[in-house]
């Protein structure tokens, strides 16, 4: 019935993943068996796999948190899922403890994260909870020009920045600045264009600044030429030119670096917000009782609750988020050669590893 | 019809107020002239008269911001205020720009500050704009044992904690830390537990920390004798006794001090809500990541709009939150003794200065 399941395993850091076969059937009860169509490679796996960050399940373990692929397996309360495309969210709450009952999804103490809780997308089939996957219209997909693979990079990279700005209020008229344009910072520069805010993109790379400025960013700024003061300066003379107001930026801070959240704490003014998606172990020196002066406020966000998946991903099959510019699909047997290329800085897109054969 | 009106006026830092004559008649349009019965005295004032912080209006100015009296004399549009007591915003914005409009008063530009953009209540008599008064009901007022000069110390001292606490969401079960037990500290902690949170209350002088374990703080810690590893612990053990969540407490940071600020955030934990409501100059080295890691986030916190006023000073009224404890009526004309001991930290309590003789 179900052809050979096979999976990529990281048994310490920085030694070769290894392909093992790999049994995920029956499915536990609430579980359903997903074909894997691709699984995006994401930072998080990299410092997984050459940073030591430790996953929370013991190695060895098969990493890999955007998961888009075909139900194949379910269990006797999964069976509606049989057969659906669908996306894996990258952090999947229980749904039925205190937090999950109080719509605090984010901080669902029992939440499963596939490549870190639990096992990940890097195989050819993955066995996850069926609560919280997002359907994938199979025929608006094709009509997007897309592949159920490509969807794989909404799980984190699309929807991680679709929660931030939801929680934002962002809405249309509004300044948004992204700090990192790369990545999640690039979805995010389309996301906020795409729900009606004129945004500036800020980053060190000009590449990144050049293949996002077609793509939703109104002004790029080259943060490794321009200090602080003139940043500033810049993104206040561009709101005045375009009629936006003075007040009230949403500042998204993408880069996970030290000095992009500097730079984004110091672009805050009267009624701003800052969201923090990326992440770094750094400390970063700051004023706090700015917040108070600018009656402004920082929002945290972990991954994205359920629930928001399908307005994200409406916004891809509308293609009012493009994804093909900013992926490369690979073959998933050279999983421990793209993993390189990422972390060298080669690949310009983010990698989608794919177990049939790539066309 | 009205009686001579005087003012204490500061020329320059740390120069002796000096007492004078004070035209306030007639209102401009929009405007009432309000007959003092009491005015605060707050650090901000302080900051005025020590410490060089600038005022926005030009020296000389009459300092002042939390002001309470009976409406005196009235503009054309504004004659329905005529013999009202009343308590006026210690920020009070202008109501009908776009800011206002969108509800955001806290960062409204044309906002004004009595003693700092305008005239303060350090006076027998003030004018100020009409918008935003919160009239108080005598009836209540004295079957709450108060004076209509008590309620002053409502404008800033209470409103800004009940703002700062209406925006973080707290409700009942809910564990809430306020770090600085002291003036707004204090009321804070009355206001959450008021609101049915359970309170614990951190301060580094064991005398506020008593005074306010009679008024709401279920727990009091000492910052000076605990390090943050044991504060963490204490509060976790306080919540698991309590049976409480070990996650989302909100915390309030009242010290404005960059101590405070370090602790505050050293004690966010999943979905914690920390309150910017103290000002420092200083700078703080924090790991702003945690914010995303924790799905938390940080709130600053300015002034209190109007509207909530009314809220606010139920609390007081229906004697849930308590003034007299906190409070100390001093004669106006002790105002340089009165700053002066303040200023020494030789007053345990908020000093409310009143222009007629304190009986």
């Amino acid at each position: 019935m179900m052809e050979t399941t096979q999976r990529w395993v990281m048994n310490s850091a920085r030694e070769p993943l290894v392909f093992e076969d790999l049994d995920t059937l029956p499915p536990e009860p609430g579980e359903v068996v997903i074909k894997v169509a691709g699984c995006g490679v994401c930072h998080t796996d990299l410092g997984f796999y050459y940073d030591n960050v430790q996953t929370r399940h013991p190695l060895p373990l098969t990493l890999g948190h955007e998961i888009s692929g075909r139900v194949v397996a379910t269990a006797d309360d999964t069976a509606e899922w049989m057969e659906k495309a669908v996306i894996v969210p990258s952090v999947i709450p229980c749904g039925h403890c205190d937090s999950c009952k109080r719509g605090r999804f984010a901080i669902c103490p029992n939440q499963k994260m596939p490549g870190n809780d639990i096992q990940g997308g890097f195989a050819t089939h993955v066995g996850v909870p069926a609560y919280g996957l997002c359907p994938v219209d199979e025929a608006r997909l094709k009509d997007a020009g897309l592949k159920l693979a490509d969807v794989s990079v909404v799980a984190d990279a699309v929807t991680t920045p679709y929660q931030a700005v939801a929680r934002s209020g962002l809405t249309s008229g509004d300044l948004a600045i992204v700090i990192g344009a790369g990545g999640v910072g690039g979805y995010t520069v389309q996301i906020a264009n795409a729900l009606g805010a004129t945004v500036v993109a800020i980053d060190i790379d000009q590449n990144k600044l050049d293949a996002i400025s077609d793509y939703g960013a109104a002004l790029t700024l080259n943060a490794s030429e321009l200090q602080l003061p003139d940043l500033k300066k810049s993104v206040r003379e561009f709101a005045k030119e375009n009629g936006l107001r003075k007040t009230e930026s949403i500042i998204f801070e993408c880069s996970g670096s030290a000095a992009g959240q500097r730079t984004a704490f110091g672009l805050m003014t009267y009624g701003s917000t800052l969201c923090v998606i990326g992440f770094t172990m750094e400390k970063v020196e700051i004023r706090v009782s700015n917040l108070m002066a600018f009656d402004a406020r920082m929002l945290g966000n972990w991954g994205c609750e359920p629930a928001l998946y399908p307005a994200a991903l409406d916004l891809v099959l509308d293609k009012r988020v493009q994804l093909l510019p900013f992926v490369e699909r690979k073959p998933l047997e050279e999983i421990n050669e793209v993993f390189d290329a990422v972390h060298d800085g080669r690949m310009k897109c983010r990698a989608i590893l794919i177990p049939e054969a790539v066309e």
